[in-house]
C-alpha cells in the first residue's frame, strides 16, 4: 500500500486540502423567516438605529430629571401631570418646566423628557398633580436612540450562522429578505458489491446502505443539501460515470467505498480520473478511518470515505464538515464545540496517531472540572450502533499514548 | 403586584408547571429518511442480528484456527487454496481441514472457516497454496453473528432523538420508517399596541415584532411546529379570541405580550378565561424573565412571555424548550449541554435569584479547566442585539452572589 507510506495528521491534511481549494462565495436573498441555519454572504448594516426613538423601559412618569433634583420621601418635587403617552404612537405632548406625562414600559419619551420615574416611587396628590419621592437622573429608565444599534452599524457580520437571536435582529430592523450563501450541493455515492438498498430483501452476503443516510444527515447538519446518487458495484466504469455525473451536477462529491484494499485503490483511481489534481491525501494518521481520500478534481472537492459506517462518519465530521462551513464561507467557530468530561475507563492508543473513541455522557454534577462522565462504548468500525449507544466523540490527541481513567478528556457531540 | 408576592425559582416553577400536564404521547408512521431530528415513539426491536452472517474485517484468507496453530515465519502452515469468496453473495465453498479461500474485508465467510489471517501474514507458494506465518484464533478477525445487535433487541429505546447514526442504524436494519411522535404545534402570539410586522412602514413609537422570529426559531429547533398568529393590540376581546383559536388548533399557546405591568395583568386575565386551572405561576425568581406565566388551560400549556425580545428568549429556553421535548417524549439529556468557561469580568447578581448573562466565548487552549473563556455582553433586555452579539448564556444560580472574574462558570449555547 504505497499511498500510505506518508500518513498525515488530520489536521495537515485538512490544511493541504481547503488551501488547495478556492471559496467564492455565492450569494442568494431569501426570506429571513427561512434563514435559520443559514450563513450570510454579506455584511448586514442597520438603515436606522435601534432603538429608533427613546424609549421607557419601567411603567412611571416621564419627567425633565432637573425638576427632581432632591426630592425624597420627606421632600418630594411636585409635578404638574399634562397627559398619558400613548403606545405605538408619538406622543402629542412637549413637557414644560415642572410637568411630567404618565408612560408605560416601552412608550416613546415626549418632547421635553429626559428620564422617567418608576411609578414606585410617586404618589398621585389630586387629579393633575403627582408627588416624586425620588431624584432621577438624566436618561434613567430610558434607551436611547441607537442604544442597541447605530444607523450604519455592521450588525451582522458576513459569514455568520443564523441562530434565532440574529433572525430577530433581522426583524427588528425591518430585513424582511437577507442575503445568504447558497447551500452546498454534496453528491453522495456508495460502492460496494455487497450493499444493496435498505428497502430491497438481503440475501447471505449483502448488507444493507448505511452511509448514505449518515452523511446525509451531517450534510443536512451543516447547511448542505444531500443528492443522493445510490449504490453502484465495484468495478471503475460504473463508479466512474456515477462520480462524473455527482461532480457534474454537485458542489462536492463523497464515495464511501468498500473497505477492501482493492475497491479503495479503485475508488483513488476514479477520483484522479475525474479532474486535476485529483488525490492530494491518501490515508490520514487518524482511527477509525485511516485509508481515507482527500481530493480535489477540476476545483471541486471530492472525498473517499472508507465503507465502515463508523470510520465514515468519524472522517466526514472530521473533513466534509468543515469543508461545508467553508463552502458557505462562515467565518466563527471553525472548531465544533467540545465539552470537558473525566474518563471512567483507561484507553489504550498508538502514539502519533489522533484516535476518536465513541463515548457516552453522564452528568456528574460532583465534579467541579469537568460536568461530565465519558465512559467508551467499545466496538468495532463496522457496527453503527456503536455509535447510536453514545452521545459523543472523545479525542486521543496524536501526542498522548493513551489516556487512563480519571483524566479530564474533550468530547465533540454527535449531532 | 400581588401576583408577584410569591416568587418560585425556575426549577420550582417549571416542575410546578409540567407536573399539572399529562404527557400522554402519539405516535404516527414516517419515512426514516425524514426523520432526523424526531423523536422515537416506541422502542425500535431488531428483527435479525447484525451483521447477519459472519464477516471478514480484513482482506486476507478465511481458514479454521486449528491449521494455522503454530504457524510462524520459520514454520509456515502449508493451506490449500481453493477459492475465493465474492462480495454480496454466499460463498459456494466449504473449507476441508487445511484448506482456505481468499476473502475481502467484508466478504461472508465460508462453511468450515472460524477465523481470517491477515495477507500481510501469508505467502503464495504456487497456483494452489498459501503459506500462513502467523497461528489465528477462533474468531480472529471476524465479526460474529449478532456482534452489533442481537434479534429481538431493543437498539434504540423509545424517547430517543434521532441523530445521524441512528438514522443509519435503523436503515442498516431495514427499517426504512419509524414511528415517531408527531411535531407539537406552538400557536405564537404578539401582544402590544406598538408592535408592528416587520414588512410594515414604522411609524414613532411603534417596534417590529421580533418575539414571533425568535420565538418561531426556537420552536423549530426543539422539533415543534412554529403556528404565528400575528399581533393583537392590548384589548382583552382582542387578545381573547386570538388565544382561543390558537388553544383550539395547537398543543400549547404561547403570548408574548407587553411588558407594561396592565398588558401582563392582561395576559394573565385572558389566559385564566381559556380553561381549568389557567395561570399556575405568575412571576418567576430569575432575571431576565421575572414577569413570566405559567398556565395549564384545560389541558393544555400556555406560556405567558415577557415582551422584551432577551427576556422572551431566556425564558421560553428554560420553560418552553424543556416542555417541547416533553410534549415528545423525549427522555434524554433533559437540561441542554453547558460548557465550562473562565469568566472574565466580575459579575454583581442577587442571591435567591437565578441570573442569565450573554456571553461571548474564546477559545483558550491553554486553560487545562475550562477550554473556553467567557466575556460577558453587558445591554438591556430590551436590546434583541445583545443576544446576537453572544454565543451562550451564562447562568449564575440562586445560591451566588454573583461570579467574579477568573472563576469557571457554566455556558449553554444559543442555538
Amino acid at each position: 500500500m504505497p499511498e500510505f507510506l506518508e500518513l498525515l495528521p488530520p489536521r495537515d491534511a485538512l490544511a493541504r486540502w481547503m488551501s488547495s481549494l478556492s471559496f467564492s462565495i455565492e450569494s442568494e436573498e431569501i426570506e429571513t423567516t427561512a434563514a435559520l441555519g443559514r450563513v450570510t454572504s454579506q455584511a448586514v448594516v442597520a438603515a436606522e438605529p435601534l432603538p429608533a426613538f427613546p424609549r421607557s423601559t419601567v411603567d412611571g412618569y416621564a419627567v425633565k430629571a432637573a425638576d427632581t433634583y432632591g426630592a425624597s420621601d420627606a421632600l418630594p418635587a411636585y409635578l404638574q401631570l399634562i397627559g398619558e403617552v400613548p403606545m405605538g404612537a408619538a406622543p402629542e405632548i412637549t413637557l414644560g418646566p415642572a410637568q411630567c406625562a404618565l408612560i408605560h414600559t416601552g412608550g416613546m419619551l415626549p418632547q421635553g423628557a429626559d428620564a422617567v420615574v418608576m411609578l414606585e416611587y410617586t404618589q398621585t396628590t389630586g387629579r393633575n398633580e403627582i408627588e416624586v419621592l425620588r431624584a432621577a437622573a438624566v436618561g434613567e429608565n430610558v434607551l436611547k436612540v441607537g442604544e442597541d444599534v447605530d444607523a450604519g452599524e455592521v450588525v451582522i457580520p458576513a459569514g455568520t450562522r443564523l441562530r434565532a437571536a440574529e433572525i430577530g435582529g433581522l426583524m427588528a430592523l425591518g430585513f424582511t429578505r437577507v442575503r445568504v450563501a447558497p447551500r452546498p450541493r454534496v453528491g453522495i455515492i456508495s460502492s460496494g458489491d455487497e450493499v444493496v438498498t435498505p428497502g430491497q430483501a438481503v440475501l447471505p452476503g449483502q448488507v444493507r446502505d448505511v452511509n448514505t443516510y449518515t452523511l446525509s444527515a451531517l450534510v443536512e447538519h451543516n447547511g448542505g443539501i444531500p443528492v443522493c446518487y445510490g449504490i453502484t458495484p465495484d468495478r471503475e466504469e460504473a463508479l466512474y460515470s456515477k462520480a462524473r455525473q455527482a461532480l457534474d451536477e454537485c458542489d462536492v462529491v463523497v464515495i464511501s467505498a468498500g473497505s477492501s484494499a482493492s475497491t479503495r485503490d479503485l475508488t483513488a483511481r476514479v477520483i484522479n480520473r475525474l479532474g486535476e489534481p485529483g488525490v492530494l491525501v491518501h490515508g490520514v494518521n487518524v482511527r477509525p478511518g485511516k485509508p481515507s481520500i482527500l481530493a480535489v478534481c477540476d476545483g471541486k472537492a471530492a472525498i473517499g470515505l472508507p465503507g465502515n459506517p463508523v470510520s465514515a462518519l468519524v472522517i466526514a465530521r472530521l473533513f466534509l464538515s468543515p469543508l461545508l462551513l467553508a463552502l458557505q464561507g462562515q467565518q466563527v467557530r471553525q472548531e465544533p464545540v467540545r465539552l470537558k468530561a473525566r474518563l471512567t475507563l483507561n484507553i489504550a492508543s498508538q502514539a502519533g496517531r489522533e484516535d476518536w473513541v465513541p463515548v457516552r455522557l453522564e452528568k456528574d454534577c460532583s465534579d467541579g472540572e469537568a460536568i461530565y462522565r465519558a465512559e467508551p462504548v467499545f466496538g468495532k468500525s463496522n457496527l453503527i450502533f456503536t455509535l447510536a449507544r453514545a452521545d459523543g466523540l472523545l479525542r486521543i490527541p496524536p501526542e498522548a499514548n493513551g489516556v487512563s481513567a480519571g483524566e479530564v478528556v474533550e468530547v465533540e457531540l454527535l449531532e
